[in-house]
């Protein structure tokens, strides 16, 4: 039995896109792990329950990251230099590697843990490696640490180096299907099919991923359409396919059969975004690493216009930042620029559409996640702002704009996943 | 006399705009507030200073910050909404107007001043208000925090509201000599002619700056070709002029006579980037507040190219972030945007080329400062990273990459301005 309990404090929350409810001095309340409303006066038939007093802090919904790369948390930062297809040869592939020695992997996955878990995040959708032993271990640790999560074991049978390739096909499959046996006794972390990315899949890699996702009904995640190169080399490696997002959707790995996630879509067709639309999937907008592997920008207010389900990225460790507060700020600032200096047909995106992708947005893909509505999953985060002393009035809305650009994930206090206190 | 001493780390310095200099277990050796060398064995001559053992830290230059707003420090994070013009007029200038009120400008005032003296910069360019009293206040805080700063009383007598408005050109230019006057006696804060940019400032009053300029040789702040509307409004403006350069550059109030920094410089023409390569003025690169203004990306490859002097500017509040840090880091990240999407004959800027803009490239502003060459005014900081734990051995450079990107001004432990230590 979970505990039910109220949070009282300054509600903030997304009833849309592009609007904020705001209660201050208001009552969350939670019965048992779900969210059973947003009150200012609290009805009688709570009454008798334990109320947690947050004071002056704000409460918000927990953030979701729908695309980050465990194994390179700790290459966060550094060999900022290069774009993907080299960033990946030089740093990323190498890096990878080491997780083939589980003392490395446990010390540097329980880094990345502890940092998810002390965050805002309280969802996310986890790349691991290629290795099974090192990526059990990961969703080990993430299944006790209270978060809700999902974790791919990577695949990847070509175009990579010896120490980090799966001998082939065969191989491969095989080895997954053995993860997902050692996986299905975890509870709050789920494995998810995850094919690098097409340059790093064979055909006959990722039909017998396609197979599989049919028989399991498991979610996907890979890349899409993220840099130019790639896009350009998807077509030389797949001529018979009609664009990049077909060289997933053809096996049945875009959405057709369940869950999926994207990531990136900086260069969609219209037929790619035509097909991304119909089969509802997921798009993780990454800004941050957009910018660092000088990808470009993706456009975040046309996929919004379209309706097209989508939540926030940090993509660690293109993006450098595990906070999906700092997406939040890249998204808006990168948004401006991509209407300054690409379309100025596509607005950039508001605070309220930002925050709206790092809750409800991203918090779809997880059910009902990321709002304060009854029968929503009770994922709260209470933030203070005390270390940002103002002379003026500020209101609740402004203080949430201040701590996504000063705070960061620093203005968590209580943490909050499916009705139980994290901290 | 200021005390003469040894501090013992892993020093890193610009060499050169390209190029880092890293002594790993070294002295840092400072005689009269002035570095007198980087030594891995001390010299002999040396050997009877205390030394100030940093253990693992690493030690490096006090960051420069060629351009922000005092008095929007309060606001910074919040209306991020809007371009540059309605951006002034919805919520800057209304802000500005309350520092007429020195109750309210002391308290801002004093949060601004604590800010920055306990964060990474080590000296600043500070727009103040156009008002004398509020602007006094400001420098005396300054003054005595023990940062180098120059400060400057706004000058603005047209196209503003009547709450933030010289009178006119007399008024104003009598306002600014008693001005001058007042803070003749600070030491540590040196005041700065300051027309707050072309649309705000009437031919008289320029002219009559340019006048005072040339009398008392005192350096001169601004506003150059920052945003499209702001040129083309600037053409209308002043037709006679040859471009927004020549605005300035007609009454001598471009560098001829005098130091001279110019903020932003996103749409200069040719032109001007002769004019300001001639007068040898100094662009204040702003790459956050360009992004949250929508103004655009300025060519800094192509100023370093040109060996036009340039250093970084956090721009508080068209920037959210008062951190040098996070300047060279969004320096870096919009250089990437710029190549890809506007000019791929510009390269990205370097790691190391946004650390030399963060120091030396700014620090030429306030004479020999922002290295470690003999000879230059010791400004140092003691970065702690401490709060990064990693699996990896990573290089000295590798940790001050980690430390701009990751915790920015929250890295410095201790800092030393002119030799004299703060913190």
């Amino acid at each position: 039995m979970k505990p039910n309990f109220l949070l009282k404090g300054h509600i903030v929350f997304s009833a849309a896109p592009d609007r904020l409810t705001v209660a201050d001095h208001s009552y969350l309340v939670c019965q048992d792990g779900v969210c059973a409303g947003v009150f200012h006066e609290l009805p009688a038939r709570y009454a008798h329950l334990p109320v947690h007093d947050c004071g002056d802090c704000l409460i918000i919904p927990g953030l979701m990251d729908l695309h980050v790369h465990a194994p390179q948390y700790a290459s966060r930062s550094l060999g900022m230099d290069l774009e993907l297809l080299d960033w990946l040869d030089t740093y990323t592939f190498p890096a990878e590697a080491q997780y083939a020695e589980l003392s490395y992997a446990g010390l540097a996955y329980q880094a990345f843990v502890d940092a998810l878990r002390q965050g805002a995040t309280t969802r996310a959708c986890i790349f691991g490696t290629l290795h099974r032993h090192a990526t059990v271990l990961l969703m080990r640790k993430l299944d006790t640490s209270g978060l809700q999560t999902y974790v791919g074991k990577v695949n990847m049978d070509r175009n990579s180096p010896d120490c980090l390739r799966e001998a082939d096909a065969v191989t491969a499959l095989a080895d997954t299907r053995r993860w997902l046996a050692q996986v299905a006794p975890l509870r709050n972390c789920q494995p998810i099919l995850t094919p690098r990315f097409t340059p790093s899949c064979s055909d006959t890699l990722l039909s017998g991923l396609g197979i599989l996702q049919r028989e399991t009904g498991l979610a996907v995640q890979s890349h899409l359409s993220e840099s130019q190169a790639e896009c350009a080399w998807v077509r030389t490696l797949c001529p018979d396919a009609r664009d990049y997002a077909d060289t997933y959707g053809r096996v049945g790995l875009l959405g057709q059969n369940g869950p999926c996630i994207m990531a990136h879509c900086v260069y969609c067709t219209e037929r790619e975004i035509q097909a991304l639309q119909q089969n509802g999937v997921f798009i993780a907008h990454c800004p941050q690493s957009n910018m660092n592997l000088a990808s470009g920008i993706a456009p975040a207010r046309r996929y919004l216009q379209d309706g097209i389900p989508m939540g926030l990225g940090t993509d660690v460790a293109g993006g450098a930042h595990l906070s999906v507060f700092r997406a939040m700020t890249d998204a808006i600032a990168v948004s401006k620029l991509r209407w300054r200096l690409v379309d100025s047909a596509l607005p950039p995106l508001t605070f309220a559409e930002a925050f709206y992708l790092a809750t409800r947005g991203g918090g779809a893909f997880f059910g009902k996640v990321g709002a304060f509505a009854p029968g929503y999953a009770f994922d709260a985060l209470v933030l203070d702002d005390c270390a940002l002393p103002t002379p003026q009035r500020l209101t609740t809305r402004e203080r949430l704009e201040r701590i996504a650009y000063q705070l960061e994930d620093r203005a968590v206090r209580h943490k909050y996943v499916d009705g139980v206190q994290l901290f």
